[in-house]
């Protein structure tokens, strides 16, 4: 694939002009001034367009868009205990295949190109990545509320020992496990401590919730003594590359404790003002040198997935708490919501407009309303874009969404089939 | 115009299923399960779609869509002084004509059919107002630096008496204008009592500036021993209908003056945390009794006119400051969005869904990715949906805005055009 004539925007934000773009093999074969010999079977012209890479979700619970609008304005036990468990509880292997591939769809069509997700029925998940084309890091979600139970005792260990056997590193990579004990509160350090050792047994990266609301941070220090942080330090979960959603309420001696152990942080701006969570203190973490990546969290929480809106509410969210009009710039916010999740997720040739790199990118049209005019093309992605300017989403080379076509998805039957459930599981 | 079996969301959040809705000479003529009588020169088919009234941005500087992204992640000093003023010191009537209409289209495509504006030359505002179909209330703002300068002496004084002449209660009042003092500290109180007095002797309500940054309001009390509500208070101001913008540093003194004199808040949350002005208690005012209406601020500082986006910004960050998830719930935002809005232009019979009211609506399509599954569509509209969702948008019964496609606007000639311009400025 050639692509002609291209405005660039890299992952730290530069902005470079009427580029011309090879992909071979699934990767940037060559991005210069010069147009490259060869035989181009697909042939894009990129006059009027940015070219930048894919958005990189490093938190959902993506089959949750079954859930969207499903609980709102509502305090959070009676959202958790009188609607998101109830309805999970009935959730069958085919419902979350179709709310997976309803937010896949959601993620491709709004410039994401690769997520972090955290859940059950992990196979179906795996199915709909691997049908859509989309880059995931999928992880079984692992709680215990069983004193009797060990980590090997749960459905989730050979569950998680069939997913890595079944899909770890399926297509060259596309697809992921990662071990994802839920959060301290919902496990045990014992439990951290296995999973740890399976993480490191099977080379798996690790996903988990950390401090998110304040309720969780204190009852654990009541509990432990200690705080969430400190506990996954000490059952050894931190030896490994993990990443940690949410970290709204760590302590200073927390955010050294990432820092020392170089944990990732998804940030989840929205999820966490919706559901009152507060406000992770992310200029801090990233001045005490942690990386912060950004997530959407489920559309049960947020309640899209467009990455363009997450990139927007973080850096107008940093301004405005640590009233400073400086804070989390535009080349920073679009670092965070590609290369550093690229690198959160383990993808280390993936998250940037690079020679070699993997050719996972995005393009938007800028003769468009929100995008006009063009002071400053980065300027108008991070504060006026939306999801819905994108063009393209590619994916390794091919393209999956263009021009409000998908590629790999039968928008019309996921639509429909995930109404179809829907109805069926509330009438349940 | 007859609408035939929507679903319909009220001002107040309700939702009322299968209805259909005549459209006769501008307004609302008949709502309800029957189907009315007559000959229906246009006949739209509701299935799958949602009607609710359209949304009203109560504070914004619309032709300022000529600097979206010129400058940001800067102090606001060297915003201000670096590139606003330097840019707007070369506007010509002719650019903000292309601007407002940029800005117009913005709005109309993302379900906005009502604004309020504060900028100079007005007249081409109300140029591209009239022409494009769309409501507003247009200010002319007032500024003073000369101390030896009266009110009367002011251009901005003549231009505001020309543009009452011209264009107040313009096309059956769909141009009002309005009286507009930009703020406490670019007036003097002499200036804010003069300005009462002409709103007072031509029937105007009044738009102003109202502590937006901590500077602001302090200086204020620093030169007046009072703030800056109080000096508005004492100079007439509050004796009139007024809409005060931003609002963000009030005392609670002040916010008992402003529920006294039921001046109307127009809340920016995103212009606020972009520029780190702060975060409004809007809680609070409501808690009061202040009516408080929601405003995009301009392009410069948003950097798009979307109200989906400031709608879901305002509810979120509610939430997430006081740690209260029930905080401004979906159905509260829809009414600021919308009637309140239209209480504070002072236009009595719009924004609602109700027989005799101006015809102002906005359709969404409830079969798009964002909208789906369709648990609760008020939820969906205010913590999902974009601008993008919008499929049509029609004032006093008039459709603007329809599938893509603008009706009153030429959009490719305004991008040109909008683009030739920026280019002529800069150079200049």
């Amino acid at each position: 694939m050639l692509i002609k004539n291209i405005d660039i925007i890299r992952a730290d934000g530069t902005l470079v002009n009427g580029m011309n773009v090879a992909v071979k093999d699934g990767k940037f074969a060559y991005i210069g001034k010069e147009m490259p010999e060869g035989y181009w079977g697909e042939v894009l012209d990129g006059k009027g367009r940015v070219l930048i890479p894919g958005l990189i979700n490093t938190h959902t619970h993506v089959p949750m868009t079954l859930m969207r609008g499903y609980g709102d304005d509502m305090p959070l036990d009676r959202w958790l205990f009188d609607r998101i468990f109830p309805f999970e509880d009935k959730l069958s292997a085919e419902d979350v295949y179709w709310g997976s591939m309803l937010g896949i769809a959601e993620m491709l069509a709004s410039g994401t190109t690769s997520f972090s997700d955290m859940y059950y029925f992990c196979g179906s998940i795996a199915k709909a990545v691997i049908e859509s084309g989309i880059k995931a890091n999928i992880g079984r979600g692992v709680s215990c509320f069983d004193e009797t139970k060990k980590f090997a005792d749960l459905p989730a260990y050979s569950e998680m020992l069939e997913l890595v056997k079944s899909y770890h590193k399926y297509d060259g990579g596309r697809v992921l496990i990662d071990a994802a004990p839920h959060s301290e509160y919902t496990t045990r350090p014992d439990i951290l401590a296995d999973i740890a050792e399976f993480a490191a047994a099977n080379s798996l990266r690790v996903q988990v919730h950390l401090s998110e609301t304040q309720k969780e941070h204190l009852e654990c220090v009541g509990r432990h003594g200690k705080t969430p942080a400190k506990v996954m330090e000490d059952s050894g979960l931190f030896d490994f590359p993990v990443t940690a959603a949410h970290c709204v309420w760590l302590s200073d001696i927390d955010v050294e404790i990432l820092a020392k152990h170089k944990v990732f942080v998804a940030h989840c701006p929205q999820s966490n003002l919706k559901l009152a969570s507060g406000i992770a203190r992310v200029g801090y973490m990233r001045q005490q040198g942690v990386s912060v990546t950004i997530g959407t969290d489920s559309a049960a929480s947020n309640n899209n997935l467009d990455m363009f809106e997450e990139m927007r509410t973080a850096s107008l969210l940093a301004k405005g708490v640590t009233l400073d009009p400086c804070a989390l710039p535009a080349n920073e916010i679009v670092y965070m919501a590609t290369r550093a999740g690229a690198l959160a997720q383990g993808r280390k040739d993936t998250g940037d407009i690079a020679e070699g790199y993997a050719a996972d990118f995005v393009i938007l049209n800028t003769n468009r309303i929100s995008m006009t005019p063009s002071h400053n093309p980065l300027s108008n992605i991070v504060y006026s874009a939306s999801g819905a300017d994108v063009e393209t989403t590619a994916v390794n080379g091919r393209i999956l969404y263009h021009k409000g076509e998908f590629l790999t998805i039968d928008i019309e039957r996921v639509l429909h089939e995930v109404r179809a459930h829907v109805k069926f599981l509330l009438d349940k």
